[in-house]
């Protein structure tokens, strides 16, 4: 093909880096979840997945599957158009509802993705809002820092999780700038979490917009899964909330919250959301179930919680070093691409553990990890055997083990 | 809310232009399109659909349903992750092969939309290219607009559907820059169908790259649905073509197929395909049954032709004037928002015709028109009703008719 040397060249950087992405090819089964199939070399094999953003299982509980199944039947497989010409269906409606009811807001608002609806917020926010200026956490996820940088509004980036470098920040800004706030509850790669009422102190103080991302949040955090704003009681401090139908509700899709005007702007202009067919209304369906059930269920929740500090504990154990945070996300610091891949070979080939290397550009180079994410469906077993791979690679490999 | 006052005062301008959009809110019936329900005033009417984007019907095609309910049932609701981190399922795999044969490409790879496939695709090329220079249509999408922007790469717009304005200038730019002629088959709004053989002939003589969105056409156009390329001919002397899963294919999602270097070049540096949580496995497994139908069934196609070329005779024979074009959308221009959304109004809710007026900014301000897009599902009957609806209406609001 005439242009393949310029993609090729690109590609080869990527390689020699040991930054070059291989997917491995799955096929989840139903009810068997963190168990899957993996494709590979034209065979089959059985594999724990020890890195699924399906934290709960919910994409796999009977009556979400249920759902998108009976859904499917009564009303086919698409929306039928864009929200505006066709394809509002009532089942998105009713998801908006949960999802207004869930953050205890006016509104909500569906996306096709969490990504989506970063983007476009952001990018409507900070573009139509006057002399707006959007304050960015410095580890914001890629989806917000497209949207600002679509925007084209002043972006001021504050440190991380810095409460005080905000305030120095947002005291330094004319009086008639439009500020707002982003950032995320829980970090992804890191599993750190925000100072939120600290932050929502200092933007209250400085009349500042708060943007939260919880897509790592919900479902998981708060007595009825609203993040960790609600865990905190914070959920009507913050201005607008964002999340995710795709990690902890087990199906697809993105949303905001906040109040009915919020929406209706954010609706009416944002150009990712008006030109776009709407999600099926399978998905819409399935989604509310599962929201639904988290918010009266927390039976997930508390074993996901025990499963993530049995991880830990037995980690601590083996002197496998991980970063310590407050999240159910465990970081396994590796810091360097290719033997962060080999060791994700390894664990594959030898234990049949999935877990994907995670290097640049998910995360800053020097930096890559392998991250797990125990869920209530990981036996003891499955921790056990996974704590025991891990050791024969660390002693096979010669790797550092942390000490006490 | 306190920064209410700020989103409210842009509303306020839309409803005073007669912008403001209403969403009709609508429940599908599986096995009844185009007839739905549509929930109104805390009642329940049965509609006939005349504008949606499900343009064949397959969203409710028997084999289509089935395979994203059996799918759900097999796999679960999600896909658990990205592409990366445990997302990418066999069903996806499959399906990018299946639109990679459907365009007699190397490879394809898939997006959450067809708006996320554009906005990624363009701005990572315009972005990664050495001295990218993208040559834009005057009337592309949203979704190409916005990615051009994004990737901050020179734009130079050329006259809609003009290859010789084309051609004029891409002989303007220097030689070492990488030229990407961007542009659509069918144009969603006015209905015409871009000379693709002719701008095909303008990029390779000057070297560039052709970029084409087939979002209207793909399923319709072409003997195995391949789009207008495909019924043209054309399809392999054009470098990368977009197309989409939630049009005629009946479900959601958006790809791109070329060559393979070109697709992982994308996959492997667009932000908007790595970080986001791929499509659920029944999603794909539901689209892919769908191409497969559309590649052997001429039954659809034919129909859809057959009432398109109906409901054109009957207007005309009325005199209800429309733009006449080669494709299967029938736009009625209107031209001002306020008469645009009345007309609407006044067809559902005397004759249960639900068209949605189309208004800016999804066409431009004086253009405002209903868009009506004939299926193989509507009947005869159905076409007769809705032109005496129309003249009716006519009539009543003493509009011009189109003379012979």
């Amino acid at each position: 093909m005439p242009f393949d040397k310029l993609f090729e060249e690109q590609l080869d950087t990527l390689k020699a880096e040991g930054n070059y992405r291989y997917f491995a090819d799955l096929t989840r089964q139903c009810g068997q979840h963190p168990r899957a199939k993996n494709h590979h070399d034209g065979e089959t094999r059985d594999v724990t997945v020890w890195c699924s953003n399906d934290y709960l299982g919910m994409g796999q509980h009977p009556d979400v599957v249920e759902a998108m199944a009976e859904t499917a039947r009564a009303c086919g497989t698409g929306a039928g158009g864009t929200r505006n010409i066709s394809g509002t269906n009532h089942h998105h409606l009713l998801l908006e509802r949960e999802l207004a009811d869930l953050h205890g807001k006016e509104a909500a608002l569906l996306f096709t993705s969490g990504y989506v609806s970063n983007w476009a917020a952001l990018s409507t926010l900070g573009s139509r809002l006057p002399n707006a200026v959007i304050l960015s956490d410095a580890l914001n996820h890629a989806s917000m820092i497209e949207g600002i940088r679509h925007s084209r509004a002043d972006k001021v980036i504050w440190k991380h999780n810095d409460p005080e470098d905000l305030d120095r920040k947002l005291a330094r800004l004319p009086a008639n700038t439009t500020k707002i706030v982003a950032f995320e509850s829980v970090y992804s790669m890191d599993g750190d979490i925000a100072p939120i009422r600290e932050i929502v102190e200092v933007a209250e103080k400085h009349g500042a917009m708060t943007y939260l991302d919880e897509v790592h949040a919900v479902g998981m955090y708060g007595p009825r899964g609203g993040g960790v704003a609600e865990r905190d009681g914070l959920m009507d401090r913050i201005t607008l909330i964002e999340g995710t139908l795709g990690k902890a509700f087990g199906v697809m899709g993105g949303y905001i919250t906040g109040s009915a005007a919020l929406c209706d702007f954010i609706r009416s202009f944002a150009s990712g959301f008006i030109f776009t067919t709407a999600l099926p209304p399978a998905v819409a369906s399935a989604a509310t179930v599962s929201i639904r059930h988290l918010k009266a269920s927390e039976i997930e929740r508390a074993q996901q919680r025990r499963q993530v500090a049995r991880l830990r504990a037995r980690l601590d154990a083996e002197g496998i070093p991980h970063v310590r945070n407050p999240s159910h996300i465990i970081p396994v610091m590796v810091k360097d691409p290719v033997k962060c891949r080999m060791l994700s070979d390894y664990l594959m080939d030898q234990f049949g553990i999935y877990v994907q290397p995670i290097n640049y550009p998910t995360v800053p180079k020097g930096t890559e990890r392998l991250r797990f994410t125990p869920g209530p469906n990981h036996t003891d077993a499955d921790i056990d055997r996974l704590v025991e791979a891990l050791s024969s690679l660390w002693r096979q490999c010669a790797l550092a083990r942390a000490t006490a």
